[in-house]
Order: C-alpha cells, then structure tokens, then sequence
C-alpha cells in the first residue's frame, strides 16, 4: 500500500500543480498552490483505488482524485480562518491566513472548491454521464447537506458551550469529514455506474475511524510529527470521541469501525487488499 | 422586457427556494436563503434570454438561472465580510454577517458555490453533455482566472494603494463582474451546443457597462433606492470608471458599450428585442 500511495502522492501532486500553474499569476495562486502542498492524500487514494476495484484506469481517475484533495483544502483553508476554528499551523507550516491576508485565505479557498468542480470536467475522465454524476455527488457530499453543514453545527455547538454527545458528534464528524471521505470511496463506482453501497459502507467507517484517530492524536500526538497544533479541541473543552469515551474507550472505538469498514469489502476479495491497509493506517498513524 | 424579467425573478426566486428549503435546518441555510433572496437577477434573465434565443425551453433553463444566481450571491456574500470589503448593508437589509456571524458568512458562500454547481447537475437541463460544458464554463468564469481573480486584483490594489488605470480597471472588472455576466448570456448556445461569440461579445460590453453604471451609481445613487451604501468607493479614493473619466465621460462610455453591445445582436434580429432593452435598462437603472 505504502508505494502505491507514495505514487498517488506524486501523481496527484503534478496534476495539481499543472492545474494552478495555468491560472494568472499572483498571491491568489501563491496561495492555492501552498494550500495544495502535502497531506496524506488519503482521499485521493480512495478514488484511485476505488477506481481500479470498478475498472476505471489511473489516468482516468486522476483528475477525480486531484478534485478531491482541493476540494478537502478550501475546507482547511476555510476552517484554519480566525472567524472559523482560528489555526496558524498546518502541516508543519503558517497556514494560509498567517502567510498572506484572511482575504487571500477566503479568496484562494473559494478558487479552490471552484477548481475541484472543474477537475471533474477533465474530458480524461470518460463519458459525460460519468462526470455529472460526479459533480453531482461531490456537490451533495461538501455542500450545506454535508461537509459545511457539519462545518457549521462544530461552530455552532462551540458557540453553545454545550458539549454534544456521542450520537451527535458521530453525525457531526459524518457531514464534516465523513462525506467527501464517502465521495473518495465511491468515485470509482460513480465513473463506471457501478452500484457504491460496498464502499459507502467502508467509507462510512473509515471515516469515524479516521476522526477517532484525529481525537486520539489530539492528546497523544507530537506536534513536531502531527505539523498542527495539539490539546486543542481538549484544552477547548470541545467534546471529543476521546473526552467521550475516554483514550482506551475511544481506541477499541476506532478497531471496531476498522472491523466495519473492512468486512464491507468482502465482496472484492484479495483486490481491495491496499483499502484493508489503509484502514489499519488510518488508526495507528502518528501524523 | 419588464414583464419577462419580472417573471424570471419569480421563477428563479422560488427555484431557488426549493433548492435551499431541501437543506437540514439551521443558521446555515436560513443565511444561504438570506442571501439569494431579491436582488436585480439581470444574471437569471440574460441566462432564459440567451436559451430562449438558441430554443432551449425556459424548464431547461432555469436550474441554471438559479445556479448563476446562487454563484452571485456567493461572491456578495463573502465580498461584504470584514476581511474583504467590509460592507454592513446590501440590498437596503443588514449584510449576512451583520445579521450573523463572520463564520456563518463564509460557510453560507461556500455552500452557495456548491449549490450553484448542484444546480447545473440538474436532470431538466437535458443531455449530460450540455450539463458539463455549463459546469466546466462557470468554474473558468467563477474561478481563479474569472472572478476570483478580479476580486483578488481589487483587492491587491486597495492594499497597495495605487489606483488603476483605465485598462487595469476594464481588465479587472472584465473578470470581477464581467466573467458571471459572459457565462449567463452565453449559457443558451452551451446548453444547445451552438456557437457562443455573438452573445459572448454583447455580454462583454454589457457587463462593462453595468460596472460602469455602478460606479455612477456610487456617485449619484440614493442609498434608499440601491439599497447599499454609496460614495464608498470615492470616499477610499480608489479609482473608478468616474474617477478615471469623469462623470460625462463614464456616461459616454456606458453609452458606448450599450451600442457594442446592441451591435453583437444583429445576427439575431428583432427576437433580442428583450436583451437590446436589458442594454437600456443596465445603464438608466437607479438601482
């Protein structure tokens, strides 16, 4: 899994990059391009290998993943603002707002979800069909029924004061990073009109799984190896998985969703042997 | 012509409304239907012009009436905030961080954007085909070379305080206001599949004089009737249209980019009866 990941790194990188260094030149592109350097780029594993799970080539699953990771940086861009979770550290570095002005950090977030729509009408992709199901999904995952709208109720129970509970926090983290981590999945299935329920089901535990991780990693992770802050959402009183479960409680949490998320890809057999590795991955990384 | 836009305002307004009352309850998207509610919508009515001149039905059309609003109200939404230019009133009502938050501002934009490239997946609009050309046209018009891009530039030269020349400011408004204007009247050959140049080269000199009617409007509006504050521009001592050349002038010039416009119709005869008095109508607005 390591090398193929490593290779969806470089890939999705360079795709990116052409894509930014087409646009006119300026702080708004500086930006964009900064804000696109680095992560995990585990969504933009999931299109890819959901891709080659349902017969869809790299090439034509590239520009899917490249429009998922800038779409999955607005959202950072957006939420590190002051006015939103107020972050001046992101991947080991100043974030965008630190390094230039909020209004560049909103401008080059906005040009960003801007381009990830227009990544899914890269005509690499295939049939017209195929990309308007994809624009279509990707609008329903990261609007105001998903993504921001999970956005919205993390800022509007931090401005209550009032701690959610379990099943409110597990459908908050559902809309904010769980959907588009669900989009990733599902793109392969979404470009060969493929039935997605298999890794919809996978998604939908990843994804708690992952934020899980995020919480645990909030306590126990280094922020010279996380590249954020840390003790933030605790030292915030913000109610976590881990505030909630406690660490160990939170921990077995995370290895039963793993379990969820790897039973649902049964049906693919040894092939989806990189998507069982990334579910393992995603709980015992350190960064 | 007055008939028709007033009906278009009604039919964008409640396609809209549909769209946003379909979204989970809360702050979010009681902002997002503050946002697009009223509004001149000249964007929606060049959008049916433009179909109803190349044969697409006004059902066909009108998801992407809406998209072309929701998109609008995006960028009001978050050129009002704080960080941006800071504006506490837009259409004669408290602007939507005023009446909420910074943050609530921002994820309702985000998620307008989004909705706007929803809209224009919609199944009404015919063939998949026509569906990715609008999407992959509004995110070049919206994005990083089109209107971010403007809005990134007005930005950039408030800061270092130089105004504009005359061509700087007709290249920058060309992508701040003028890149929506092109997509709307062009919208109706994308979803026909005809040749766009025609209404492409009237949008162009439409949308430079509607800026530059505002910039009159800046100098001799009534705050009660645009329902935003006025001599604002003036008062930052940042060049304008009217600052660069002077009140006749700017008149002469809107009068001018009237006729360049007029001028692209003739290909289409007395059928663009409607968008050779939207021209009129752009330039004698006291709204």
């Amino acid at each position: 899994m390591q090398d193929r990941l490593a290779r969806v790194r470089t890939e999705v990188q360079a795709e990116l990059d052409r894509a930014i260094t087409a646009l006119p030149p300026g702080d708004l592109r500086d930006a964009m391009a900064y804000a696109v350097n680095g992560g995990k780029r585990l969504r933009a594993f999931l299109v890819m290998e959901s891709a080659r799970l349902h017969g869809v080539s790299d090439d034509a699953a590239l520009p899917v993943a490249a429009a998922v990771e800038a779409l999955h940086a607005y959202s950072l861009v957006h939420d590190d603002l002051p006015a939103m979770d107020d972050d001046d550290l992101r991947r080991g570095q100043p974030t965008v707002h630190v390094k230039w002005t909020d209004a560049t950090a909103i401008l080059a977030g906005d040009a960003l979800q801007t381009l990830a729509f227009q990544l899914l009408t890269d005509p690499r992709i295939g049939a017209p069909e195929a990309q308007v199901r994809l624009v279509s999904a990707l609008a329903q995952a990261s609007g105001a029924a998903g993504m921001v709208w999970g956005q919205a109720l993390d800022i509007a129970a931090e401005t209550a004061g009032t701690p959610l509970d379990l099943d409110a926090i597990t459908e908050l983290q559902g809309g904010k990073t769980g959907a588009l981590i669900r989009f990733a999945a599902t793109a392969g299935p979404l470009i060969a009109g493929d039935d997605p329920a298999a890794l919809d089901r996978y998604a939908m535990a990843l994804g708690l799984a992952f934020q899980i991780a995020d919480d645990i990693l909030d306590v126990t992770g280094d922020e010279a190896v996380t590249g954020k802050r840390v003790g933030k959402d605790a030292g915030a009183g913000k109610a976590t998985f881990v505030s909630l479960l406690g660490l160990d409680g939170a921990q077995a949490e995370a290895r039963r969703r793993v379990a969820m998320g790897t039973d649902a890809l049964s049906h693919y057999g040894d092939a989806a042997g990189n998507l069982h590795d990334l579910a393992r991955f995603v709980i015992e990384r350190d960064t």
